[in-house]
C-alpha cells in the first residue's frame, strides 16, 4: 500500500479541487491510501461526496491551515503543530505517510518541510525539481526556486538528484544531464557552472550521462532529460515558459475569433487544438518535487485543477513505488566519494583549473 | 541625413540578407545613408542588384570578416583594423556613421564595440537590451547577456538606460520599469535586487515610473515597459521565451496536419494563423541594442531574414533620430547625482537597510 498525506486545504481552490483530484488519482493508482489533513467543518461535507475516497482514507481534522499569502517564517511560526500543511508533512516524518502532496504556499511548504524533515545526510541543500513539457516528452528542470545561487558541488548534487528523479519517474537508466548556461560568447559563463561541468565530466557517474551546456532555447526541444541550474534563473526560466505559452494561447484565441472564416476553421480543426492544449497543459505535468530532504514532498501548482492535482499525486506515488530517496542517497554518496578521490588524485588541479 | 554603418558580412546568411534588408529599410526610412563594410568580391556582385541602394550608400571593401564561431578575444585579435565588423563599429567612433548594425557574432560585436567605442563616462558597464513581443505590444528586457551578475547600482543603471531606449523607440514619456525577481516566497530574492528597488523608489527619476518586482510569467503580459535583470537570467529568459514559442509553433504545425479535418480547418483559418505568426515573429522585433557605450550599436539576430535585418536597421535609425545617447547620458548623470545626495541625506540607511 502506498500512503499519501494530503494538505487538503492548500491551493487556490482548497478541498473542492484537492479531494476531487484525490478521487481521480484513486481510480488509476492501485493500492493508494490517503491521509487527509484539513479543517473539519470545511473538509467533511465535501469528503462525504466521495464514498470511495472515504473508504480508502483517514481524515485528520486540524486546527488551522496555511494561507497562500503567508510569509514562510510566519507560516512556520503560526502553523507548526497546527496547520494542515504541517501535519501532512509530519505524517511523512513519522512514517505514517510515504509522501506528502500540497498545492499550498510554496515558501511555507519549503520552510516547513525543511524544518520538519531535515536534509538527508548526503545532500547539502534542497532543490525543487519541475517537470517541463517538451517536443519529445518531458524533461526535469531544477532548481526552480528552492535557493538562490549554487556552488559547483551544489550544482552536481542537483544533477545527481534530478537524474535520480528522472530514472524513477520515466524508467530511463541513464538520463542525459546538461547545465543551463548562456551562449553569448562575450560572457564566459559562471565559473561555478564551468567547474560543475568539469566535475561531471571527470567523475563519470553511473546513473547519468553528462552532455555539457544547454541554452534556454534548447530546453523545449527535449533533447536533454535533466537540466540543471541554480534557483534564481531556474525559477525565471520556468515562469517565462509558462508566461509565453499563456501569451501564445491568448493570441491564438483572439486571432481565431477575429473573423467568421477563421472561427469556422477553428471549429473544424477543434480536435487538433484540443491536442495542442493537452500537450501544453500545465496540469498534465503538474508536480514539483522537493529534493534533498528526508522524505518526499510534492508541490502542486496552486491553481491546478482536479486533474492537475491528481497528476501531482501520481508523481508522489511514482517516487515512493520506485524508491526515490534510496536512489538519491546512494548516488549522492557515490558522487561525494568519487569527488573526494578525484581531489586526492588531481587535487587542486580540478578546482583551480583555468577556466577557458 | 542618418548614416548607418552595416557589417554586410555578418549573420548566418551574410550579404544576401543584409543588403536585401538594407534595401527594404531604405524604402521606409527617409534620408537614410548606408556605409557598407565587407569583402569586395563577395559584396559587390550582390550590391549591384540594388541600384537604389548603391545610390544612397558608400561601399568600403575590408580585408576580412569576423566569423560566427570566433571567440571574442580571437575576433578582436584577428579582426582589429581589418574585419568588416571592426570597420563598421569604427565608423561610429570616427563620426562617419551615426549607428552600426551587425548580425554577426554577438560576443565579438560586444568585445569590439567595448574596445573601440569605450564606455560613456556616466555608465559603469554595458548592457544588451532586447525587444520582447507581448500581448499589449512590445517591452524592453535588459541585460540579456552583456555581463553576468549586477550590483544594485548597476541594475539601476540598466533601468535608466532601458527607460531611455523605450522613450526613444516608443515615444512614451515615463515608461514603467520593474525588476525581474523570483516569487517563490522561501527565497527572499537577491539582496542587490531589493536594494535596487529601494534606490529606484527613493530616487524617483523623472524619466521612468518604478513599479516594483515582476516575475518571469508576467513579462509576456506587457504590463511593464522595461524589465530589468542581470545578464545571466536575462539571457536565459529571452532564450526560453524563444524556445517555447518555437516549440508551440512546431506542436501546432504537427497537430494541424494530424488529420484531414484539422488541415482543412487550418486552411480556412490561414489568415488568422498568419496574424499569429506575425505577432510572434522574432523578425518583427529584431534588434538588440548595446547600451552604455559611446555610440549606438545594434545587434540583429544571426538568423534574421531581410525583413528582420531591416527591423534592426530601423531600431538604429530611431535611436539616432531621437538622440538616445544624450537621453541616456543625461539620465545616468541625474541618477548618480540623486543617488549621491540620497546617500548624503540618509547615508548608509539605504544601503544597509534591512532586507525584509
Amino acid at each position: 500500500m502506498i500512503k499519501i498525506s494530503v494538505d487538503v486545504m492548500g491551493g487556490d481552490y482548497g478541498p473542492e479541487v484537492t479531494l476531487a483530484g484525490a478521487a481521480i488519482a484513486q481510480k488509476y493508482l492501485p493500492n493508494i491510501h490517503f491521509l487527509f489533513y484539513g479543517v473539519g467543518e470545511v473538509v467533511e461535507p465535501i469528503l462525504k461526496k466521495y464514498p470511495h475516497l472515504v473508504a480508502a482514507s483517514c481524515f485528520y481534522p486540524t486546527e488551522s491551515y496555511t494561507r497562500m499569502d503567508e510569509k514562510p517564517s510566519q507560516a512556520l511560526r503560526t502553523g507548526r503543530g497546527k496547520s494542515s500543511m504541517w501535519h501532512a508533512i509530519e505524517a511523512v516524518k513519522n512514517g505514517k505517510a510515504d509522501a506528502c502532496v500540497s498545492a499550498g504556499n510554496t515558501g511555507a511548504l519549503m520552510a516547513m518541510s525543511y524544518f520538519c524533515l531535515k536534509m538527508m545526510a548526503e545532500a547539502e541543500r534542497p532543490g525543487i525539481a519541475g517537470i517541463w513539457p517538451t517536443l519529445r516528452g518531458e524533461s526535469i528542470v531544477l532548481d526552480v526556486g528552492a535557493t538562490i545561487g549554487a556552488s559547483a558541488s551544489q550544482l552536481v548534487d542537483l544533477a545527481v538528484m534530478g537524474a535520480g528523479m528522472f530514472r524513477v519517474l520515466y524508467h530511463i537508466e541513464k538520463p542525459s544531464v546538461a547545465l543551463l548556461n548562456v551562449g553569448v560568447e562575450a560572457v564566459k559563463g559562471l565559473d561555478e557552472i564551468k567547474k560543475a561541468g568539469i566535475i561531471l565530466r571527470k567523475v563519470q557517474l553511473d546513473g547519468l550521462e553528462y552532455k555539457g551546456f544547454i541554452e534556454g532555447n534548447d530546453i523545449g526541444k527535449g533533447t536533454i532529460d535533466v537540466v540543471v541550474t541554480e534557483g534564481f534563473s531556474g525559477n525565471i526560466a520556468l515562469k517565462v515558459a509558462e508566461g509565453t505559452a499563456r501569451q501564445i494561447a491568448e493570441t491564438l484565441n483572439i486571432t481565431m475569433r477575429s473573423s467568421i472564416f477563421s472561427y469556422f476553421g477553428y471549429l473544424v480543426s477543434r480536435s487538433a487544438f484540443r491536442k495542442l492544449k493537452h500537450k501544453m497543459d500545465p496540469d498534465r505535468v503538474n508536480g514539483g518535487v522537493l529534493l534533498g530532504l528526508n522524505g518526499i514532498v510534492i508541490k502542486s501548482h496552486g491553481g491546478a485543477t482536479a486533474n492537475g492535482f491528481a497528476a501531482a499525486i501520481r508523481v508522489g506515488y511514482e517516487m515512493v513505488s520506485n524508491g526515490l530517496l534510496k536512489e538519491i542517497a546512494t548516488d549522492l554518496l557515490l558522487f561525494h566519494e568519487s569527488k573526494a578521490s578525484l581531489l586526492d588524485d588531481e587535487g587542486k588541479a580540478v578546482m583551480n583549473m583555468e577556466m577557458v
